[in-house]
């Protein structure tokens, strides 16, 4: 499964970049949608300290998971298609084998 | 400094107890506000983990500082009226000694 520079085309490569950078925005904004949610709710020093609580695992989460190596970059985009973060289709233009194990991996 | 229990009378626990309690559910409420004003302008990602850096700050600056322990009081009140959380008059019924001491500490 290791995949390395040589692998990638530069047209795969561009693909993944796009992808990868629409991912990371939508991840932003939902987390933005949720954090004005619930700051709208906020009445007591345990919920304000649950809202940090959340952000501090959704923190960790993203920096773990948005890392831009080649590669890890299947298992990345598995995990973003497994979550609904992002469509297999979005990420026409990688080759059929790479699509391929993409799906099968976010299918586990 | 160093004060003990046998130095704090019923009235004066009492009092330091009701000022104390205020002082934290000020102190939320501001906490609130500004974590509602904040969220209302995310925009970045930036912006979400500079949220997240400050609620860590307060988290911590809050966990410090309320610590109700009659030895430490006087500081305790002395840093809130410093920082105009609470009133030095909204600390009557404690002795003159303990509020000139808080007096003093507090525009240090």
């Amino acid at each position: 499964m290791q995949e390395t520079l040589l692998d990638w085309s530069d047209q795969e490569r561009d693909v993944a970049r796009r992808v990868f950078d629409l991912a990371y925005q939508r991840e932003i904004d939902s987390l933005i949608d949720v954090v004005r949610q619930r700051s709208g709710s906020l009445s007591s020093v345990e919920s304000v300290w649950d809202l940090h609580d959340y952000l501090s695992c959704k923190r960790h989460e993203m920096d773990g998971r948005f890392d831009f190596r080649l590669a890890n970059l299947l298992f990345v985009f598995a995990s973003l298609v497994k979550e609904g973060v992002v469509r297999l289709d979005e990420l026409e233009g990688l080759s059929n084998d790479k699509l391929a194990k993409i799906g099968a991996l976010s299918s586990m």
